[in-house]
């Protein structure tokens, strides 16, 4: 492995392990603070999470594109913008990363490292959100990389906001979140067993927001 | 019909069907989450609605315009910038995707596709309301569009999340999300009979913002 | 006057009008929804506010220069970037329109449109914010224009939105701002009397970030 | 001294002040309008400090490089971009500005200018919250600095209101803010006894950043 794959998939380890960090964390802390009002501690954990996307998208995005999410790095493989070996190594490096951020935001706020989600997230609705949320991000990054990394951190961080509110399913769009957050017994978590539908569902928001890019950018002339 | 053109209807029913679930699905959010306070049902609905709008013009802005909005197209009908034939399609994909935004919300969040709101939403102030809030709306971007498509797109979602707050309406300020919002009878919703008010106000408004920018704007040289 | 000066005085009437609008209703909508949570209806209030600063700047800023403020007025006057007969006329402009603001506001929420504030807003600490509220504001007009309009414009929301919360006063920061809120009695209002020290305080504020500016900025080349 | 070295260091107290005054005065400022609601607190203390790290950062930024911080100063002092003796300097200015922006805030609120903090702030946890929250903000500088100083600006804004909700320490990240936070007995104060521990782990923070920054960012070639 060249130094430089090294250092790529290290920034999608290390900048998915921080925003399962700031996921997980602003839950913690919100739930913690919000007096039992889910309102107030989704709108903490929204703000946050939105936030800290913009800045680790524009720290680790001229090292490895800052995917930080199979989903997206599944999209750019069907694209032929990236190898299958590749795109491979960095579902595993953002898989691992993403429990190094679970791991961490418990022992920030002095949990139990170890835990296992008691949160239902169920049901054909849920479903149909995660399939939103996924072509919606994907379609983001698609649409917003025409003006440039910034403009992507800054839509990215945009649209996750926006999405833990307007989906039932407050908007994972990312395999590698889904399996992080059945490790934590806390706002962000996911019982382990509703995981699978939310991963088939980001699956179908890919294939969605590729046909739908298809049919609506192709005639784009490119910019840079 | 060039398939150009197909594209360019697309994009205004895909996005603006976006829009209608973001509007509606985080209302929805809001509302079950915030325990009976309407304060914070709204902030996450306006902070929502006004990231989503963002990132939505950059999607489709560079196929379409992004207009979403029946108001805005007039707008540019008036101003002779958009034919009349292609207006009126705009305009139906326009509706046609909103309704189609609301079904999206009331799936997401496994409600009845089908449902008519009871929220009475009238009087003079609100219309007055929404008057201000068109023709606010149309002034932020034919103002911020002198500086290119991402500030239009910033502009416009920082003008509606205000909105959302200063006006008595919450700036509905689109004639397409006024019809479809009468179709669901949660947060967002507007009973069917005070539609009407809301869409004349509306186009009030168009006229208002066209007289402000011509007194306004006309000695100005154009930037690109 | 030539009509160049009709649209500037113009520009400064209207966008301080609808900055009033949004201060004003934003106070109304937050107090009305956030069930005697004042934390709540502040939240909605500096969001709006900040908010609708950026794009009132980005529509005015091209035909006026934005200042919506006898005190951004004086401060450019004072630079001898703006002649006092200038500086006259954009003050009486500035006020015209905070007062039209005021009742537009009242005229939106169905309120009587003529009231008088009961809110007290008195004493040292109070005195103290405006003036750092204010030298604040020319600070960020100053420091920020170095980078362009939009760059000022976000500036000055993002200031605003963060005074609303730092200073005792909320940071009015305005002259014409003080006086038109003395005409209504909702969550924004200044009782009359109490207006005067906040002027005062403000003017200091002028000649603090005036000092601050030439002690700090002048060795700097100039940027465009 | 010379007098570009006096408005170096003066831009670092004043900015520093300025700083503090917005951490401690929202602070405040939440907690009396909150009505005992700590997330509604935070959520104004934390979109108050980040709106306003931004705009200082543009102010004060082409002056002396907006660090306020000894931790930033002492990461540049280590990758040779400062020299020793500035750096001292610096960081006594930043330390000596913090402690007056403490002062203002309690003038702005009519408090007692001297108080001592009885907030424990403790434990392992928030140990790793300070180390976490100081690499990333200065991987938040080192990677946004590339693309410029309004988008440091940005990130710095929007990593530290993250910050304030994903660590369990509210992330001081800085030194100078720990120091003076003990001098005041409000929301964002920490007893005396507990800040030295914050500190500790804050030059830990740096250490890692260095590291991470060596690793990641070094195969890249250079951008202005």
């Amino acid at each position: 492995m060249t130094s430089e794959m090294i250092r790529k998939l290290s920034a999608e380890a290390l900048g998915t392990m921080l925003l399962l960090a700031i996921v997980v964390g602003s839950g913690i802390m919100g739930d913690a603070l919000s007096g039992g009002n889910d309102g107030i501690a989704l709108l903490g954990n929204s703000i946050a999470t939105g936030a800290g996307l913009v800045v680790l998208i524009l720290i680790f995005g001229p090292v490895s594109g800052a995917h930080f999410n199979p989903a997206v790095t599944l999209l750019f493989l069907l694209r032929k913008e990236l190898g299958a070996g590749v795109a491979a190594a960095y579902a595993i490096a953002q898989i691992v990363g993403a429990v190094g951020g679970v791991l961490l935001a418990h022992a920030m706020f002095g949990l139990d490292l170890i835990q296992s989600s008691a949160t239902a997230r169920e049901g054909f609705g849920q479903a149909i959100s995660e399939v939103t949320a996924t072509a919606g991000l994907l379609l983001t990054i698609l649409g917003c990389s025409r003006f440039g990394l910034q403009a992507t951190a800054n839509g990215v961080g945009l649209f996750i906001a926006a999405g833990y509110w307007f989906t039932s399913s407050t908007s994972f769009a990312n395999p590698a979140v889904a399996i992080a957050r059945t490790l934590t017994d806390t706002f962000a978590g996911i019982r382990p067993g509703d995981a699978p539908l939310f991963i088939v569902a980001e699956l179908c928001g890919v294939f969605a927001a590729l046909l739908i890019a298809k049919l609506l950018f192709s005639g784009e002339p490119q910019r840079t």
